[in-house]
């Protein structure tokens, strides 16, 4: 298992771009909006990982709302697994909360799910998985 | 540049890492204790980072205070950099805020120095080198 990405909720996507880009010394990708979360997504990609920088468009984004009750910071953490419905069946059985019992489509065609933060120390953990 | 590992702030030890363990498949190493940071530590290797569950042992450890503050959770990301000392003096000139301006030695002998969270959406980044 591998970590895919870290989800960054920024006030200003313009701004911390422009930080992010002197620290970690690459170009983010241009805007992308995703309608399902409403927000805008630029991506830098590191060796190992990409860093995502989600900045909400909409109060009733889960970004927005993120920020108004936490502030700015890292929003969730994206693992990729070889067999993601297998693992969310095993999960339950262990008596890991789950957001999502089972795998939807998420940004770039992906299968995604959620674990339940009440389980995993308050860190909002996305198993990822490349449609096969 | 890479994302070397996850530090996530746990007010239990134990109880994290049989939660973790599941969710990531792999066993943790064992207990160290670091005593500049008063804290215990128990790694998880994934395949291309760690996560540090990190368990204050004292109300003065950083981890500690960060718990009573925001709660467990994300404490900070470390990344990899081929020259720190270049690195900082780079991101100072750029206006970047840090918390240490030239490298110190932390944990396994690696040189490390944090960037201060005011300048990057209150993320606490720390950067990391092997020794030469």
């Amino acid at each position: 298992m591998k970590l895919a990405h870290l989800g960054i909720a920024v006030k200003s996507l313009d701004d911390s771009v422009k930080i992010f880009e002197k620290i970690f010394k690459v170009k983010a990708t241009e805007k992308e909006y995703v309608d399902e979360q409403k927000v805008n997504v630029r991506k830098l990609h590191l060796e190992n990982c990409d860093l995502e920088l989600l900045e909400g468009t909409d109060p009733e984004s889960p970004i927005s709302k993120y920020i108004e009750k936490k502030g700015e910071g890292i929003h969730h953490v994206s693992f990729e697994v070889s067999d993601i419905a297998g693992s969310l069946i095993e999960l339950k059985e262990e008596g890991i909360k789950l957001i999502n019992e089972t795998p939807r489509t998420g940004a770039d065609d992906m299968l995604i799910a959620f674990l339940h933060p009440k389980s995993t120390n308050s860190i909002l953990i996305e198993f990822t998985q490349k449609k096969k």
